[in-house]
């Protein structure tokens, strides 16, 4: 690329990102929590189409994810909120086509007392932008869409088709992803401004949601030995699965990209519930667990050992064995990915990030679960998970560093004149 | 008592009692869990206006209650319902004083479909009353106004004055029958039908509940070594109590009517819930506990036992000692009381049951709440809880022994004639 596009691409993000950051606290500003995503894709619909891309909006379908390998059930509390692409062709497809994807739902804001700031307010103090989602991924939403802008401002366009997908439930199914997958969406490369530290994700890992349901004989507290409690019961298979934790970690040698990460299997019991009076012996307990997998792990052979597990646990506890514990998948059924080194796709966005950073490129590893995976695994193209520094990313105070994104959606500006090539508008 | 009395008191039991089961169906009938026992309460006064009593109804004040020892804390939910007492004055005071108690209020009845019967049903299966609050003990309460009606079936009425008390927060304070104290009644005895398998209450445990809640910084599952999963420290928490409930257990050798009870002291995690994202470390967890104390021991030493146990334990782990648990007493705030063999009101009820029973009277100790304890320690007058045969208590399908019932009726009217005395009506 010449140096004077280099510089007035910029120079165009610099000047546009005044309203940029708007624009983002404009997205923030949408309580956008599963199943809520509805006025948020609406205004993106509306936006995108206002900005010049031609629309596509579809709903998820659950016969065509329930029968992919990837896709996840529809548990209760599925979003029902459209997926809403934007389409940009060129006057002369001139180089490589892009997928540039965010996720616009966010995780619950917890208690809210436990916020400084308001977690939709967006609220600005020094380098951070506060709020629910400002991270995670609302800032990358906005980056996907202000690179493009930065083009514009100098009178070009990608000499490409670009592909601007805004999907959702990626914070519990991935099913959005998925679905533009099966809509029959494919490019030469897919790009993802997730908040990765200013790095490239090299690798991920798989994510599989479920719940346990334990339940049992309640009785007055007074005749406790004769009953069982739930809750007391619910632990004992807590326990067992930190023993399914405790070896999957014990394997990270043999999973490249993991071997140095201290604990790159998390399980997490993200929720609780059980009992219903405090002088009764609780009949029912149910809680929500989350685990990672290692990349080339099939999602389903995992559960198979997790809830194979759980029977074996069960049947030696003289309760649990009684009422043997109900396991739902409810979510992630997703494996995950390894970044291939060495891509063009990457070899470009490694370039354009020196210019944006003036510093190497960095990859690392993330035991989260990511939408790219739906890119690396099933359309098989180069896929590229890039983006801003935050923190308390599903905590208290999340906020995005807004010095980072200026220079995060530079780099993308600059991947994607290189990438898809620029034709004037 | 002469032989031709008895026998028509028992006649009259007989034949009142098919009035009787219709009457504590239609007290079944009545969805009165806590906050809930208006309409039941509504029920009672208009019932005992009809019948005849004079009647006094009044409300649980905050102030009074919570300046008493033994008055519990208006957590959430407290019930804002009356309290009802029917009073019968003879027409000439000849011999002993009653108090015949009861509460109304009934404790959840938990997931609907572990039921086979309807909870507030009141189906019969041959010897068998179902539903909750059957047993817990709204059969006690059609005993005590029926004992009464036997003897007005045959032409008479105690000859001394009975105060027929319907009370609630029997399941979670106390406070109803506290009330009643406060409101100044008493007299020379207390009855109370509580569900005791055909005896008497020799001892009861006290009851404490109490709330405790962690609260911590939460994050992205990915960070969790960085987070503190609230849900894994409260199960901590659980633990900690779990050695002062032992620690109280190797005691009971110092607890007159407890040294041989298999594990006099219970404690019970009741509810608990936390956290509101399968993929978010969760920040916060709360449960209800509840535990027993012996008779003689202080509630608020106990308490403070607690407390201090939960803070020392808290002190030195890594995640509670900055962020120490919360413990909000929540709910009883009640002693134990032992019952003093010998009284002439236990030697009364003892004559009776041998007569409704053919059998001797027999005690025991429940590790239970009591309201029996309001009338033992402040009105310091004998108290004998004592009432018919029901299982599951708490639990699914709840039910209340139709014959226990019956014959406990006769106990009950025999005594009422013996302690206070009759003349006609």
């Amino acid at each position: 690329m010449n140096t004077d596009l280099r510089d007035a691409i910029l120079r165009a993000v610099d000047e546009g990102f005044d309203e940029q950051i708007a624009y983002t606290q404009k997205l923030v500003s949408f309580a956008s929590q599963r199943g809520e995503e509805f006025t948020i894709q609406d205004f993106i619909y509306d936006d995108y189409a206002a900005r010049g891309f031609k629309m596509d909006r579809f709903e998820m379908s659950e016969a065509e994810l329930t029968n992919h390998e990837g896709g996840a059930p529809f548990a209760a509390g599925h979003s029902c909120a459209p997926i809403v692409v934007g389409i940009h062709h060129p006057k002369e497809e001139k180089r490589r086509s892009l997928i540039l994807q965010h996720h616009l739902d966010v995780v619950p804001v917890g208690p809210e007392d436990m916020w400084e700031y308001s977690p939709y307010g967006g609220e600005i103090v020094g380098d951070r932008m506060y709020g629910r989602g400002a991270g995670d991924m609302k800032a990358g939403a906005g980056a996907n869409v202000y690179a493009l802008e930065a083009l514009k401002r100098i009178g070009l366009q990608p000499a490409s088709t670009v592909y601007l997908q805004s999907v959702v439930e990626e914070e519990s199914t991935g099913n959005g992803a998925l679905q533009t997958f099966l809509r029959g969406y494919t490019a030469d490369a897919a790009l993802i401004p997730e908040p990765e530290e200013n790095k490239l994700a090299r690798a991920c890992s798989g994510v599989l949601w479920f719940e346990v349901e334990v339940r049992g004989i309640p009785v007055h507290v007074r005749q406790m030995g004769e009953g069982a409690n739930a809750i007391d019961a619910a632990y004992r298979v807590i326990g067992a699965l930190r023993e399914i934790e405790a070896k999957w970690n014990a394997e990270k040698d043999q999973h490249r990209g993991f071997e140095d990460e201290p604990k790159p299997i998390n399980m997490n019991i993200g929720i609780i519930k059980g009992g219903d009076w405090g002088s009764s012996v609780p009949a029912w307990c149910r809680f929500q667990a989350r685990i990672s997998i290692y990349p080339g792990q099939k999602a389903q052979d995992k559960l198979r050992e997790i809830t194979d597990h759980i029977s074996n646990f069960a049947r030696g506890d003289r309760f649990l064995g009684q009422n043997p514990p109900r396991v739902t998948q409810n979510g992630f059924n997703a494996e995950g990915y390894y970044l291939e080194p060495g891509s063009e796709a990457e070899n470009t966005l490694a370039r354009a990030h020196e210019v944006a950073f003036g510093a190497k490129l960095e990859s690392f590893t993330t035991p989260a679960y990511l939408d790219a995976r739906v890119y690396a695994l099933y359309n098989r193209i180069p896929t590229l998970c890039y983006g801003p520094v935050s923190r308390n990313v599903h905590g208290f105070d999340e906020y995005v560093s807004l010095e980072s994104l200026r220079s995060v959606t530079k780099t993308m500006a600059l991947f994607i004149a290189d990438w898809c090539g620029t034709e004037a508008i």
